[in-house]
């Protein structure tokens, strides 16, 4: 409560407050790295003077499309740059971006349309059949798509939308970039998988966002001009915001469409690449990659990893192999990841397993957050011990403004003033925090979140279903992947392959329960599955 | 201006909203880098428990000693441990530090103590008679002395006034900090050294200060644990705010009573230092160190300097020792450095004489800040073509809130929307700024613009130079002249005509100084040659 006795005159002004914002980094790097690469796929090669150009006409391109400030522009883009482009040129107009994930199902994107009201879709052209589904499956108005076609990879214009390229050429490259007036105004809207059936919308702030890329800095140790590889899509958390630092470094940011073994180690191999992020199943296709798919490289990279804790056999081998890889931990709700796995220099005479013990730890608050603890159900602080459980309770300014068209829901996240994970973690002396037990309702497979009511509502609406649960089963490729206990109703009969074939026509592939098993569940006296018992059967299978 | 259509319960929350403070620095260092070393002085060696620890018993003892949330607590301290401790523990208790410079005059530090009417004043015991007198002199209640002796030193206690290390003593150590609740809070009050009438109170807010830390990492290229020496005075913007970024990165710091090139070499040499700050004059310093006070290294030195540009001569020969210079620019307004003389990585082909040229430019604004430019008398943009002068212009999120008690100054500072710098500039093509004088050191003879800062770094490219400053001289017929006063190196000799000779080499007739008086200059405590006063003694020559 620093106010003085006699403040006079000592108001905020134009001079010295500018509002947080991401967009300023990009700004500044046409102006400071203007000849830097900043964008490279394929045979795209993008200096930051050029990537500006091409954002400055995608905002303006998108004024004339009859976009307005606080409009929602959405995207069904893999990691390419006109992905990256929509982070820096939708803001630029004053809209919110929308990344909507490429692997959703038809109603799912159809629902998000309807709900977050975009007003323009970019849409890769291998996703243009997707889009129209959903564009036609709304209840409103469909959004105007254009299409980013990426011939060279085998996706050329279907000629049925307005294309990308020609937006930018009408685009003005003098176009004055609408910055926000107000650094809580929202720049992102991002839909979680949710436990409760439909997605949420997790609107992100400017503010938020810029505190990321200047955190984010400090945890990873970055110096200027890293070379930066977006293996982690987008449309999670803005790939954790790492699009909106480089340009704070005047870092190059290396674009992928396909995420393989092969695409990784040319890149590190081709473009020196210093830096990544991606869940486990990266680490698990670099170590596992042929031979013939294995780069020679001479420096370290540093890997920020995921979803889920780093296996001890896998950080051992990876990290032979030049990779130093660092356990971070977030939500869709806090922007990516919150706490890092901080490394103590005294932990570099432990042991090989001691320390892939240590990285397995989820770790401690990143600098831009003010605290990050384990609470018990009153949310008082649980002892510091690695035994006692609780949840993972989340204060700092990388924290979602809320669910949007949903109050009550955001109310409940934030109850107590804190924003409540739902993930069940111990605290070791130290303040490192470990995850004991995913949020138990959720399925991570391949880096994406699945939301096992979702499979299970779906699964309920078969005809012969009489109760189903959905849990996670442990796969060596994909983490964990879904599968499901069914009581058939008496009377009724159907196959394991009839009920992943039901799924199929309503849900994702990755969403898709690849095992079924038959009787009955599990129940506590007052009739709640116990998911419990059905994870360790399944971990049996 | 990204408000959405349907904000519903998107306000801000205590979960998603936490003012700024590099306070935040301190208490997440306290967990994260508990046994790390965060001070060194002597035999003083701290880790960040033990810090943060100090830092909380001060804050706690202030309150107890009466200091209620927005008075203000003033110092008279060199760069020491206590000096470090109260820019935490000082905002700690909700406080505003005044850092008050120690070698200022006793009516000077008495009217500082009147106007900022702090009500705490922890003293150096080598200044308590300083502190007595201005005490002494004031109109309004003198504060409470509390004395920090460095007996070691050889300044023992006087035995007047209650002792610092009994006030932590009896502070508690489980006091609750108490943290800004808006980050416009004021955190800090620096007195400008105003060279015409009274020094104006300059207000720094919480927001200020933690982004110049975040920015600070960028710009200076630091990641985890650097080891810094506090050479810049913390009574001077706060040392440009390192102190403040330290415990973010688990950083140590390094206090040093006087700074001397033996000092340096030292503390380089046994604590492995990597980063300082200073004025040129303190790289000076280390180019003419006596052989004796030398000490060997083999890591390079980052150095940030600022005051004047670094000489060629100088950079020439430190750049050889093992230190890299990056020149920076800002002032008390702007938190300290708010641009700098960013590398470019294809100067590195440039000859030393070409690199050395562009080392003397201030540069571009470092990523905190949002625009620094230069524009003429009606604050449009001057071209950037290297040539034409104007004024530089400075907004962003490192300007102070104003200045205390005085809403005209502030106002007539910040006119336009920008801070008004008072410095005069030239812009180069890539946007990178060259000061080529402050306002008042503009020499005009015969209707040219004469820049003291060039004459000034010819006069230094000569073998027997030590230190140059060049002023205007009033003559009949040209108006003004330029004058010369030089330090010439121990052990060297010129004389007046042989170095007119020499600049005459390099510069036009009318830019050569018509005199040379040899002699020690006069210097502020921050190393800044006190031009005012050469002024007035070339007037009376």
């Amino acid at each position: 409560m620093g106010w003085m006795t006699d403040e006079r005159g000592l108001d905020k002004c134009a001079a010295n407050f500018v509002p947080l914002t991401p967009l300023s980094h990009l700004r500044r790097a046409a102006q400071v790295f203007p000849t830097q690469t900043a964008v490279i796929y394929a045979n795209h090669h993008a200096t930051y003077a050029q990537y500006h150009d091409r954002c400055t006409r995608l905002a303006s391109a998108l004024v004339k499309l009859g976009v307005a400030p606080g409009d929602v522009v959405a995207t069904l883009i893999p990691n390419l740059p006109a992905q990256a482009e929509a982070h820096f040129g939708v803001p630029a107009c004053g809209a919110v971006l929308n990344t909507i994930n490429i692997r959703l199902d038809v109603g799912t994107v159809s629902y998000i349309l309807d709900h977050g009201g975009a007003v323009v879709l970019l849409v890769d052209s291998e996703f243009i059949a997707l889009a129209e589904a959903a564009c036609a499956a709304m209840d409103g108005p469909p959004p105007a798509i254009v299409e980013v076609p990426d011939t060279d990879a085998g996706h050329p214009p279907t000629g049925r939308h307005p294309l990308y390229e020609d937006l930018l050429s009408e685009g003005d490259p003098a176009f004055d970039w609408i910055l926000p007036s107000d650094e809580w105004e929202s720049l992102a809207l991002n839909y979680t998988s949710g436990t409760t059936g439909r997605p949420k919308g997790v609107v992100y702030h400017h503010r938020g966002a810029y505190l990321m890329t200047m955190g984010t800095v400090v945890s990873w140790q970055m110096v200027l001009r890293p070379v930066f590889m977006q293996i982690v899509p987008l449309f999670h958390c803005n790939g954790w915001n790492h699009t909106w630092m480089m340009p704070l470094l005047g870092g190059t940011l290396v674009c992928c469409r396909d995420i393989t073994a092969a695409a990784i180690y040319d890149a590190i191999a081709d473009h020196d690449v210093t830096h990544f992020g991606g869940a486990p199943i990266v680490l698990n296709m670099l170590v596992n990659a042929a031979q013939e798919d294995r780069r020679a490289f001479d420096h370290t990279v540093e890997v920020f990893t995921a979803g889920a804790p780093p296996a001890p056999a896998t950080l051992s081998k990876i990290e032979k192999l030049g990779f130093n890889v660092t356990q971070v931990y977030g939500l869709t709700e806090t922007f990516g990841h919150v706490t890092e796995c901080l490394w103590q220099s005294d932990w570099d005479a432990l042991s090989e397993n001691e320390r892939a013990a240590i990285k397995a730890r989820q770790g401690i608050a990143m600098p831009m957050m003010e605290e990050i603890t384990v609470t018990d159900a009153e949310m008082s602080q649980t002892p510091r011990d690695g035994k006692a459980q609780g949840e993972i309770m989340i204060r700092g300014n990388a924290v979602m403004k809320g669910y949007l068209k949903n109050p009550e829901a955001t109310a409940e996240a934030f109850a107590g003033g804190y924003f409540h994970s739902g993930d069940i973690a111990v605290q070791h002396p130290d303040g490192y925090i470990q995850i004991s037990d995913r949020a138990k309702d959720i399925i991570i497979s391949g880096g994406e979140n699945i939301s096992s009511v979702e499979v299970e509502g779906v699964l309920m609406g078969h005809d012969a279903v009489n109760l189903a649960a959905v849990v996670a089963q442990p796969h060596d490729k994909w983490g964990e992947v879904p599968c499901a206990f069914v009581e058939i109703k008496p009377g009724s009969e159907a196959t394991e392959e009839a009920l992943i074939a039901f799924t199929r026509e309503s849900l994702a592939g990755f969403k898709t329960p690849k095992r079924v098993i038959f009787g009955e569940l599990p129940k506590t006296s007052t009739g709640k599955i116990q998911k419990f018992e059905l994870r360790k059967r399944a971990a049996a299978l």
